[in-house]
C-alpha cells in the first residue's frame, strides 16, 4: 500500500473546527487505499502565546527551556487530530518527535535532523493505524527535547517521507501552491504546475516564504517529491521534483522579494591581503549569515566592503563590524536595516542573455535604484530600498512574466 | 548537603508573577544550602482548558490520547519555572516526568509509578542544578506518556524524595496546612502542627483535598515526612510523619466531609448464599469502587442491600446494579445522588469509648437523620443528606473540637 505523508501548518490546525477539516482530508486519503503519515504544526498563534510567556517571566529564555516550552505546542496538536480520528472510526496514534525517531543534533531552537529510526511508525502503519507525527521537534542522542526552528514542520515531513519511501509528500498550506509572485501583491500571478528544487530553494531561501529552504534541500537530496496545495480545497497544487529539461516550459518560475534584509557598508578599508577573510571569518564565529558581498575599488589604495545579513542577525552583526573596522583601520561603518531583495528566478535563464538587462530594465523604468546586484545560473537579485519594494515586484512581474 | 522536594500546585503557578513567587521560594530554600528538586503542576486551569479543547474536537477521547495531551500542561511550566530561576543566576534544568524517570504502569490517566531512576536527577544535582521536574506524568515500559490522575504532582514529589532520601517533601498549597476541619466552612478551626500518616490518609480519602491519598499511602510506605505548607506565607505548616504515642496529645485529627457520594439500595434481596458477592464482584468488574455496605434484615427471609459509591461512579453503576437485580430475583431498587459522609478522624480515638456516641449527639441535636455509620479504628463516618452536611461539621466541630 503506497504510503503518503501530509503536513498540515498552524492556519491549518488553527482551531477544533479546522482539525475537524483536517481528518476529513485524512481519512478521504486513508480511504483511496494509502498509508497516511500526517505531520502537524502547533495551532495557530499558539507558538507566539507561549513565548509570550516566556517574556512575561524574565528576560532569560535558555534555548534548552524554549524547546521544552515550544515542543508543547505541536503536542497538543497530535492529540486532538489523532482523538479526532478515532472518533471518525479510524484507528490512529500521535507521536511525538522522540517517539517518531526524529533524530538532532543538540543546537536548541534550530536543530537539524541527523537520522530517522522510521521502525516504530512502519510498525503502527502495519497495524493498520493512521499515524500523527508532532513537527518541528526531535530528540537529541541524551535524550533532550530539541526543535527545528521556523518552518521546521516542513522539514519533519519530508524526513519522514523520505525515510519511509513515501509516495509524495503533501505540504498543505493556505495557498493553492508556488506563484510567479505573491498572489497577495500580484493578482495575476500565475500558479506553477511544477518546479525543480534548485528553483524552489532559491524561491523559498528568498523569501517566498511557502517551504522551508531546509525541507527544500533535503528533499533534493532523497528526491522526495513534494506537493504544495491548499488545505481548503481540492485544487491540484504545484509538485517540486527534479525536472528533465523537456518539462521546462518556462523561462522564469517567479519573482520573489524579501524585505527582511539590513545592508552594512565599512568605508576606506586598507588594501591589504586577508582583511575580507577576517571580517567574515568574525561573523561567522557570531553565527551571522552573510548574504550578498561587494568590494568596491573607488578611490586609490582604499576601498569599501559592503554586504547584507537578515535584519535579525543585524544586532549580533554590529559590535562585531565595529570591533572588525578598528582591529584593520578602517575609515569607518554605516548600516541601513530597511532594505529589500528583489529576485527573479528561472533554470531557463540560464540559456537566454538579456534576461537580465530586461529585469534592470524594469526597475530604471519605475526610476528604482539598485544598490546591489547578485547573480547565479538560475537567479538575479537585486538589493532596493524597503518601501519601493512592492512596485519593483509589480513591474518585474508585469514585464517578465505577466500577460 | 540535603535534598529537600517541594512541590507546587497548579494555583501557586497560575501566572507569570506567581511563577516569579515561587522561583524566589526555591532560591531561598537553595541559598539556605540544600539541594533542591521542584516539582510543579499545570498552571491554574491549564487542564480544564485542554479537556475543553478535546471536548470541542469530538466526543471521542481515547486515554492515550488525553495523556498526551495533559501531559503537555506540566511541561510549560517546567520550562517557565527553569527560566526564571536560571534568569535569576541560578544554574537550573528541567525535565518531564520521563526524564526525571518517572517509570509507570500503563494504566493510561490513571497511572501508578512503579519505579523511580532518580540517577539523572543525581546526576543534576551534584552539577550544582536545581532541578524542576513535571509533577503527574510519567512514561511506561515502551516509552508511552502516561498520567497519574488528579493530584498525581504530590504523587510524584513523594516517590522522588523517596528516591533521593530527601530530608522532607514539602507541598505547598492554598491553605496553611491540614486543619481539624475545612477552615473556609469552620472559621475556628485549628491547624495540626502534625499528624500521622493513617489519620491523613483517612481524611485524604474522606475529601478533606489537602494531599491526595495515593501519595500519603507511598509516603507512609517509605517513611517520607511531608510538610503541607501554604504558598503565599512563611508559617510552619503541618507536619505528615509516623507519629509516635508520647506525641499523640490530640483525641480527634479532623472532621471532614465529602459531597462526592451517592447511595444504592437493593431491596427485598433473596437470603441465599453469594447474592452480596455476585453484586460487588460485578460492580468490581466495571470498576466501581464501593465504600460502605450495609446489610439490613427487616423483613423475614428478605433483606435490603444498601451501599456507597462515589457520584462520578454512579453512571457505571446503575446498569450493573438493574442487571443484578434482574439476575437475582430482588425486588427493585433505588439511589439518591445527594448524599454526604461526614467524619471524624482521631488516632487516640481507639482509646476512648464515648467518642461515637458523642458525634451522634451532636448530629441528632441539630435534628440530622444519619442513614449510614460505618467505623474503623481511628475514623468514624456518617453518611447523611448532602444539603446538611455543612451544618453536621459545625456541630461536630463545635462540640469535639472547638473551644
Amino acid at each position: 500500500m503506497p504510503i503518503i505523508v501530509q503536513k498540515f501548518g498552524g492556519t491549518s490546525v488553527g482551531d477544533p473546527g479546522l482539525i475537524r477539516n483536517v481528518a476529513r482530508r485524512v481519512a478521504k486519503t486513508r480511504e483511496e487505499g494509502n498509508q497516511v503519515v500526517v505531520v502537524v504544526s502547533a495551532m495557530g498563534h499558539t507558538t507566539d502565546r507561549l513565548v509570550e510567556l516566556a517574556r512575561a517571566v524574565g528576560d532569560c529564555t535558555p534555548e534548552r527551556e524554549m524547546d521544552m516550552l515550544l515542543a508543547t505546542g505541536e503536542q497538543v496538536t497530535i492529540a486532538l487530530l489523532a482523538m479526532t480520528l478515532k472518533g471518525m472510526g479510524y484507528p490512529t496514534v500521535s507521536l511525538t518527535g522522540a517517539q517518531a525517531g526524529i533524530m538532532t543534533d543538540n543546537a536548541y531552537t534550530r536543530a537539524r535532523i541527523v537520522s530517522v529510526d522510521e521502525k516504530r511508525i512502519r510498525r503502527e502503519l502495519e497495524q493498520g493505524q493512521i499515524v500523527v507525527v508532532a513537527g518541528f521537534q526531535g530528540i537529541d542522542a541524551r535524550g533532550e527535547t530539541t526543535t527545528l526552528g521556523r518552518g521546521g514542520s516542513d522539514t519533519t515531513a519530508v524526513a519522514l517521507a523520505a525515510a519511509l519511501h513515501a509516495e509524495v509528500c503533501e505540504i498543505y498550506t493556505d495557498v493553492d501552491g508556488v506563484y510567479t509572485a505573491d498572489p497577495r501583491l500580484i493578482p495575476d500571478a500565475l500558479k506553477l504546475d511544477r518546479i525543480s528544487y534548485d528553483e524552489m530553494l532559491e524561491l523559498a531561501s528568498l523569501g517566498a516564504l511557502v517551504l522551508q529552504a531546509r525541507s527544500v534541500e533535503y528533499a533534493r537530496q532523497y528526491g522526495v517529491v513534494i506537493h504544495v496545495r491548499s488545505s481548503f480545497n481540492e485544487n491540484q497544487g504545484t509538485l517540486v521534483k527534479e525536472v528533465s529539461g523537456m518539462e521546462e516550459s518556462r523561462l522564469l518560475s517567479g519573482v520573489a522579494h524579501d524585505i527582511n534584509v539590513a545592508k552594512i557598508g565599512l568605508f576606506d578599508v586598507p588594501d591589504q591581503p586577508g582583511v575580507a577573510r577576517h571580517l567574515f571569518k568574525a561573523l561567522a564565529a557570531e553565527e551571522v549569515d552573510v548574504d550578498m558581498i561587494i568590494q568596491s575599488w573607488m578611490r586609490s589604495g582604499k576601498n569599501d566592503i559592503v554586504f547584507t545579513v537578515t535584519r535579525d542577525d543585524l544586532p549580533r552583526a554590529l559590535p562585531v563590524v565595529k570591533r572588525v573596522v578598528a582591529e584593520i583601520g578602517a575609515a569607518g561603518m554605516d548600516y541601513n536595516d530597511h532594505m529589500a531583495k528583489v529576485s527573479i528566478v528561472g533554470a531557463g535563464m540560464v540559456s537566454s542573455p538579456g534576461v537580465a538587462a530586461d529585469m534592470f530594465e524594469a526597475l530604471s523604468n519605475e526610476n528604482i535604484n539598485i544598490n546591489m546586484i547578485s547573480t547565479s545560473e538560475i537567479k538575479i537579485s537585486c538589493v532596493i530600498e524597503e518601501d519601493e519594494a512592492i512596485r519593483a515586484v509589480k513591474a518585474i512581474h508585469a514585464r517578465m512574466i505577466g500577460r
